[in-house]
């Protein structure tokens, strides 16, 4: 089976997803000014996850580009992946609107599982792809590919770890959710430059 | 006729689809972890519909897959079998919705009748295709074509037992389409890995 | 400068804006079962217009199937074409909303001046390309490049009239935008078979 | 690392973006056709946000035709662009809301910073790309490059420039951003075309 509209759909989702977080931006009542900077929150809750979707399309990318093709499995468990992704604009919005309320701590919570839940599956897909080069291609190189994996180990702990830090303070977990963000920007403006 | 756009088209609406299912999800009031945790039937709706989409993404897939051109009338029933996958986000939301109350059942049936002629659209799309071997590859094994014909009439037949379940029990017919899901999930799990 | 990546994005605006038509569908207030049999005009005015931008999308495909390449000012009467087809929900809902009260004229006046400029602009676009076989590929053929030309005429003829006829009865011109709908998907049923 | 999925991801947020424009257009109350016409703002920043899209979407499409490949921090950088693409809808909705009430003045700043930092990214993009030709194709010829790279210097003072006026009047900075969208059709309807 060719990988070529698995990329397509994933794309499509992927892309749709991020765009849909503008829904989650309203303002109402007056003065439109003083409405526009009290949504800070809904700013940045749009950015962070904006760019947390496009850091995981890069690495998707980068999975489907080391495999030959896929099969009915990795198919099943890429569209269990994607539903968390199209999940995403929803916990976005729970924690834009509640970040400076007393659902703070849920809000926080439900955008920890779902980002920790994506990244676990994420694990799954690339685990499943590599374990025996199962659908890796045969000039894939098994350094680049053991090195894959270990990174990819990151992203579950560093989630589960912002999600435990809610139940301490909300605010400090969405901090820890920037932060992940933020580190994966300046991972790749650092490291990720043609020398 | 080349196949290639009608691919891209067909993927931006079973991802869009799939995508627009989570703007059914909504809460209003407090607190908010009591208000999350009650609408369980709106996340068991979204993973159904989006896994659902998904599998019938797969299977329009390897149709495709299979195809040498299309023509006109296949681009014309295509159409019509994408309407009704743009239109899976209406009756899940109904079914979210009133899961609970008293439109339960007026929301599964609306829910069944759009996943049975869907499925129905699908076989329609595959035979009319199959027949006489009209649009497939020259290399497309006959004996893969009558499995394909063959297993794609489970679905209309499923789907609408599912659907006259609601007449006695809306519960039990959304458990059903939950089930019917499950076994797409697990058969592929099962059988579609490579050896 | 190639054209598949305006056939993407093209192809993306067609799929989400046929998409987008079901956020036109809601219901409110119960028993529910009645509700959804009440809404019927939202179903019809969902499925007349998701079946034209199909038909729509098909003679585009077919409009760039003809094209080898494309220009600045293709690109631009193509982005303002795809304006009037990622505008087509607004009118839809119009027209679905209004179908039974006093809006229906404006409703249906409006949904008429959407889509007889959509037609127009199509064959600006057509008409641009073909002009002294300017974008055609070398193997176009000059008949089929003539008889496009001739039958592309007909969409604006068809839904000026329908436009018109709101003047007179709202309902009416709504049955004519149901008609060209069924006029152009019988035409394929009939003459789009392969023999 | 290829550019095609680079280009699929990108097509799809702004295909999308451009689509979800129609959800701002709303009308409430009646007589219909006196609400319909009353809602011209919103028409017209329907219309100049679109086609601002459409114009951006047409140069990245020229950018993307000069690169043989692209790297880590291309990638980064382009999401970071196209988080700003998929932001416009919300200050087209605020300029249409609020194009004749008090809030146009916040309105107007609010859509010019977001079209100027979506100027200033592009340029970044295709500075960081063009310096020393590290992402360029080796046939790309040097003077299209640095031509490319001059005219690009405009939208950020066009921009800026219209973004500025919306501290003296709304309404001539709302005026502006139209005039940079005629200028650009303009441009390429008159030099665009196939001699």
């Amino acid at each position: 089976m060719p990988k070529n509209r698995l990329e397509a759909f994933s794309d499509g989702i992927f892309a749709f997803a991020a765009t849909l977080l503008i829904l989650n931006l309203a303002v109402s009542g007056h003065p439109l000014g003083e409405q526009l900077l009290g949504i800070w929150p809904s700013y940045a809750a749009y950015a962070v996850s904006f760019i947390t979707i496009g850091i995981i399309w890069t690495n998707h990318h980068m999975v489907m580009h080391q495999l030959a093709h896929v099969d009915r499995f990795f198919l099943m468990v890429n569209v269990l992946f994607l539903m968390f992704i199209a999940f995403i604009p929803f916990p976005t919005r729970l924690l834009a609107l509640n970040l400076q309320s007393e659902g703070a701590q849920a809000a926080a919570i439900t955008y920890g599982i779902t980002l920790t839940t994506t990244a676990v599956l994420f694990n799954v897909l690339w685990r499943y792809a590599a374990h025996d080069r199962r659908l890796l291609r045969h000039d894939a190189e098994q350094k680049v590919v053991d090195g894959i994996g270990r990174s990819y180990l990151l992203g579950p702990v560093m989630y589960l770890s912002a999600t435990l830090i809610a139940l301490l303070s909300p605010i400090a977990s969405a901090t820890a959710y920037l932060a992940i963000g933020a580190f994966y920007v300046l991972e790749s403006s650092i490291f990720g430059r043609r020398p």
